[in-house]
C-alpha cells in the first residue's frame, strides 16, 4: 500500500491522559482513537494487527478440533435469569430495555446463549465431545476503564465452549486447550506464563490464566524458581517459618489509641507475626448475602480477598462499617477473634494451633495476649487466606516464591455443570438415559492482546512489532522525490507486492526525517530505503526496524527480505 | 471438513414460524438459529458463507481504494445530539444509559462516529479524499422483525463513508462505489437491479439502492421496458394518460353515506380518474412536526407517503384523527381541497389544471363537482405524490414501466454536508482557508445477502449455493462404511483437500438416502459419490447438486472438480 493512501495519524507528542506505553503508542502511532470512555475506533494499521493475531488463533483453533460460529452480542436477559447470573454478575453486565420493553443485554461473555443453543440442538452423545468457538466484540461495563485496550469497556474476544458427556472427556479438551493456547502465544511472539487462577464470576472448577509478562500489568502471579508452580497471587499458596509464640494465659493489655499491626507490634514488643489481625467484612452475592464475618491472618501477612470471596462463594465482600463491627461485638480498630459473637469466622491456615498470640480484645484500647488459638478461639474454620509474598517457600518444592506483573490475555476453564445443569443441555447417553452435559470455556482478549504486545515489543522509537503480527512487514522509504527514485522504488513495490510480501511505500513528499520518525513509530519490522546516491550504484540500504542497514543489491532486495522473514529474526524486545 | 465434525442440525420439517423460503431453508438447513426477536446465531455454515460474501466485499472495496477500520458498536449519544438525529432517528436507535447514567446507544450506521474521527483528524485537503469502511455488526430495533436475516435486529452490514473537499471528487466516488457494487453483486451471481432510492433518514442528495429481485422482497421497484430508468416505488416518477374533465361551475351534490372514490365515482357515473381523494396527516418530525397537512391525488392513484414525507422534511406522517381533521375544517369522509382551512395543501403534479373533477365538500354527505384546481383551489402546492403502477408510461422515454419485487441489499448515499457541517468535519484547503468536507456514505447488508441469495437460489430440495459462495465446494459421500469405501473416500478427501478444495466428506452412520437429503438442503454444489460398487471398477460418481452424475475414474476427481469449478457452472436458480 502507498503511505499517502493510508489513513496513520501519527502523533508527535505523548497523549496526556495515557498512562501506560502501549496505550501511548497506540495512540501516536495512529493505531487507535478514543470514541468515549473504555470504547475506541480500530484505525487501518491497528485492524491489520488484529487480524493477523486472529488468523493464528483460528488456525489453532480450528487444528485443535475447534467449530466457529458467530452469536449476537445482543442477549436476552431471560436466559441470564436461567443461569442466575442476571443478579449475580453486577453492573458490568450492561442491561436495558428494547421498544417492546424486553430486558436485554449486551454480552460480556456467552456461556447462557451457547448453553441455549445447545439445550435444544443437542441430542446424543454421539455429537459430544463438541468445541464451538467465536470472535467477537464484548461489552463490559468496567466501572474504571483504563490503559486504553487494556481494559475497555467494548473489546474483541476469542470465546470458545466445549460439551462433552462426562468430566474426562472435559479434561482432555481443557488440556488440549491448554496446549492450544501456549502454540498462540508462542507464535505470537510473546513471553508469557499459565497460572493456576482462581474462577471468579464465570465459577467451575479448575482454571488457568495465560498471563503477558509486563511491569505494566493488573495482576500479580507467584512462581517458584524451582519448579513450574505459578498461580495468580488471587489464589496462590506457599509456606513460609513463623516465629514460635510462647505458651500463657489469656491476659487484657491495655494498648490506648495502638490499632495497627505495627504499632501494636512496636507496642507489646513482638514481631508483627505473633499478632493476629483480624478484619470484618460484609458479604456481597451468594446465600450469605448480607451476612458480617470476620477472618484472620497474621500481623505481617495480607489477606487475599479473592480467597476469602471464594470460601463464601460470594460475588463481592466489603469492609464493614463501624456499626456492623459493634453488631457483632467488635469495636473498630480493636478487633479479636475471641469474643465475636453471630459472625462466622475465618482463620488463616497459617494459624492452626498458634500460641502466645497478641490479637484485639474487642474493647477499646485492649488487646489480649497470650492467645492460644486451639484453647481460645472454637469457632473458627480454617483455609488458605493470606497473600502469598516474594520469598515464600513453595508449597510443592523446596524452591522460592517471585512475585512478577503480568496481562491475563487468556483463561481457561473447566466449569463442569455449573451452567448445563440449570440451562438444561441434555443428551441421551449410550444407555438410553437422558444426562447433563459437562462444560469447559476458553477465552482470550484479542484487543488487549495488541497492547500486551506492544507492552513487550516497544523502544524509544515506537512499537517494534514480531514479524507474525506487524501490519506491513516491509517499509519502502523513497529519499526525496526525484524521477529516478520514484521510479526505481516503484519497482522495488511491485516486485514486493508481487512476492506476497505486505509492503508499504512510503511516497510522501516528507522529509526523509519525517519518514524515519513514522516507519520507528508504527514499528514496521523491515526497511528498505531508496535514495538518489543508491541510484547511481544500483543499491538500496536494507535492515531491521532498530538495527543497522547495509547496501545490498536493488535486485536483491526480494530476496533478501524473503530470507530475513524466513530467518524469523525478532525485533528487539 | 468431516461431516461428523460439522455442527449441522438440519430439520426435516418447515419450521412453522417461517414465512419466507431463506428464512425456512436457512433454519432447515442448520444455517441460523433464533437467539430472540430479530437476533440469531450464525452457526458454521452460516458464518462460512458470511465470510466468503465479506471476502468478496473486502476485495472489491480495497481495489477500489477504500480502507477497512472498525469502529464500536456502543456509541456516546452526544454525537448523536450533535448531528441532530437523537430525536430524529426514532425508537429504531436502541438508547440506554451506562453505569455512570452517561447515555448511550447501539449503532445502526456510522455516521456520527466517523465523522467525529475525522472531524480530530482531518487536516488539510491533502489528506483528501478519504474512503474508510468497517464490516460490523449494528443493531435496529426494529418494531416488528421478519424473514430471518431479511429484517432482523442484530445484523452484519459493511458500512463505508467517503470525505472530499468538494462536490466533484463526491460524485466521483459516488459513481465508484456505485461501479464497485454492480461488481461486487456480480461476483456474487446475483440477478439484482440498482434504483434510483429516497434518501429517508440518512439524508443527503442522491441516492441508489441495489435490489435482488425476488418474489419475497419488502420493496417495490419500478423499472422502464424501453430505456434503464429504475427506482424504488417510494421515489419513481412515471406519466399516464388521464380523461379530461368537463368545464362546469362548482356544484354541491348530496352524497349520503358515500365515501370511499370507487363508490363516489359508481354514484357520480365518473371515472375514478375524475376524482380527486384528499388524505390529512399529522406531520411526525422535522420543523412542522405536529402540523396537519392535507394532499391529495386523483382517484385512481394511491398516494405515496415517502414523497409526502421528504417534501415536508419530516420523520413520517400518520393519518390525521377525526378530531384533527374537523380543526382544518374537513369532515372525515368527505374531505376536498376547497374549504380546507389552516393546512398546507400538497397535490400531485397530475391534478394541475384539471377541470370538471368531483371531491369531497368538506360538509356529511356532500361532495363538489365542476372543480377546476386552477381556478377553485388557489393555495395547493403541487409535487409528485402518486405511486408509479405497473403500466405508466416511463418519463424519459415511450417505454412502459413494469413493477417487480426486490429486497434490498446495498445503498449509497451522496450526503453534501447533512453530517460534516454540524459535526463540523473541516479541512484546509489549498488557499490555506476553513472549509467543511463532503461526505458519501455506502452501504452492504452481508447477512440481509445470505438470506437474498437463498431467496433466489434454491429448489425443493434445499439450497443451491452460487460457487463462490458455499460453505464448502464439495461434498464427498461415502456409501456404506466398509473399510474398502472409507480408505477410497479417505484418499479423495485428502486429494482434494492438497489441491485447495474445501471438501465437506460425510463419512457418518447414516443411510445414503439421508446422506442425499442433508447435501442437498445444506446446498453443497458438487457432489463425489463413492460406494463398494465404484470401488471395485476404481471409479466415483460426480456431479453438480440437482444435477446428474456421470462416473469418472477416481484418479480424475481431482482434476475433473477444478475443472467442474473453473467453468463456473452455476447451479440451477
Amino acid at each position: 500500500m502507498r503511505y499517502s493512501n493510508c489513513f496513520v495519524p501519527t502523533l508527535r507528542d505523548v497523549p496526556a491522559d495515557a498512562e501506560v506505553i502501549s496505550h501511548q503508542l497506540l495512540l501516536r502511532a495512529g493505531y487507535i482513537r478514543r470514541v468515549t470512555s473504555g470504547v475506541y475506533d480500530y484505525l487501518p494499521l491497528a485492524l491489520r494487527v488484529l487480524r493477523r493475531i486472529e488468523a493464528i488463533i483460528r488456525e489453532e483453533m480450528e487444528k485443535a478440533g475447534a467449530q466457529e460460529l458467530l452469536m449476537p452480542m445482543v442477549q436476552p436477559a431471560e436466559l441470564w435469569e436461567k443461569s442466575d447470573r442476571m443478579a449475580k454478575y453486577g453492573p458490568e453486565l450492561l442491561r436495558f430495555k428494547d421498544r417492546h420493553d424486553h430486558e436485554s443485554c449486551l454480552g460480556p461473555t456467552h456461556e447462557e446463549v451457547i448453553c441455549d443453543l445447545m439445550s435444544r440442538e443437542l441430542r446424543s452423545y454421539k455429537q459430544l465431545p463438541i468445541n464451538l468457538y467465536q470472535i467477537q466484540n464484548k461489552f463490559r461495563d468496567e466501572i474504571r476503564p483504563r490503559f486504553g485496550l487494556m481494559r475497555g469497556r467494548e473489546f474483541v474476544m476469542k470465546d470458545a465452549y466445549s460439551f462433552h458427556a462426562d468430566d474426562e472427556s472435559l479434561m482432555a479438551e481443557y488440556r488440549n486447550m491448554f496446549d492450544t493456547y501456549t502454540r498462540i502465544f508462542d507464535r505470537l511472539g510473546l513471553r508469557f506464563r499459565p497460572v493456576e487462577a482462581d474462577t471468579g464470576s464465570i465459577g467451575g472448577n479448575d482454571s488457568h490464566e495465560f498471563h503477558v509478562l509486563a511491569d505494566s500489568g493488573e495482576d500479580v502471579i507467584a512462581h517458584c524458581d524451582g519448579c513450574d508452580y505459578a498461580a495468580n497471587v488471587e489464589k496462590a499458596v506457599s509456606v513460609r517459618s513463623v516465629p514460635a509464640g510462647t505458651p500463657a494465659a489469656l491476659a487484657e493489655l491495655h494498648t490506648p489509641g495502638v490499632t495497627s499491626a505495627e504499632d501494636v507490634a512496636a507496642f507489646v514488643g513482638i514481631e508483627p507475626a505473633l499478632l493476629i489481625k483480624t478484619l470484618v467484612y460484609r458479604v456481597c452475592g451468594g446465600e450469605q448475602d448480607g451476612a458480617i464475618v470476620a477472618a484472620c491472618v497474621r500481623g505481617d501477612d495480607q489477606l487475599q480477598e479473592v480467597k476469602l470471596i471464594h470460601a463464601l462463594a460470594a460475588d463481592a465482600v466489603e469492609l464493614a462499617s463501624d456499626a456492623e463491627i459493634e453488631a457483632i461485638g467488635g469495636v473498630t480498630g480493636f478487633v479479636g477473634p475471641v469474643g465475636l459473637q453471630q459472625a462466622e469466622l475465618w482463620m488463616d491456615i497459617g494459624l492452626q494451633g498458634a500460641i502466645g498470640m497478641v490479637a484485639g480484645a474487642n474493647r477499646r484500647d485492649l488487646h489480649v495476649t497470650g492467645l492460644d488459638v486451639a484453647r481460645d478461639v472454637a469457632q473458627a474454620r480454617f483455609i488458605d487466606l493470606r497473600e502469598t509474598r516474594a520469598g515464600d517457600r513453595c508449597s510443592h518444592c523446596d524452591g522460592s516464591i517471585a512475585l512478577s506483573r503480568g496481562i491475563e490475555v487468556g483463561q481457561v476453564f473447566a466449569l463442569g455443570r455449573r451452567y448445563t445443569e440449570p440451562m438444561e443441555v441434555q443428551f441421551q447417553n449410550q444407555q438410553g438415559k437422558r444426562e447433563i452435559a459437562t462444560m469447559g470455556c476458553y477465552g482470550i482478549g484479542v484487543s488487549r492482546l495488541m497492547a500486551a504486545v506492544v507492552e513487550q515489543c516497544h523502544d524509544e522509537g515506537g512499537i517494534a512489532w514480531p514479524d507474525v503480527l506487524a501490519p506491513f512487514t516491509v517499509i519502502l522509504v523513497s529519499m526525496g522525490q526525484s524521477d529516478g527514485v520514484m521510479e526505481a522504488s516503484g519497482d522495488i513495490y511491485q516486485q514486493l507486492k508481487r512476492a506476497g510480501v505486505d509492503v508499504l511505500w512510503d511516497e510522501r513528499k516528507e522529509r526523509p526525517g519525517v519518514k524515519f520518525k513514522d516507519a520507528e513509530l508504527i514499528g514496521i519490522p523491515l526497511q528498505v530505503v531508496m535514495g538518489d546516491r543508491g541510484l547511481a550504484e544500483g543499491v538500496a540500504e536494507f535492515g531491521r526496524r532498530g538495527g543497522d542497514r547495509r547496501e545490498i543489491a536493488v535486485a536483491d532486495v526480494v530476496a533478501e527480505t524473503l530470507a530475513e522473514l524466513a530467518s524469523g529474526g525478532r525485533t528487539a524486545v
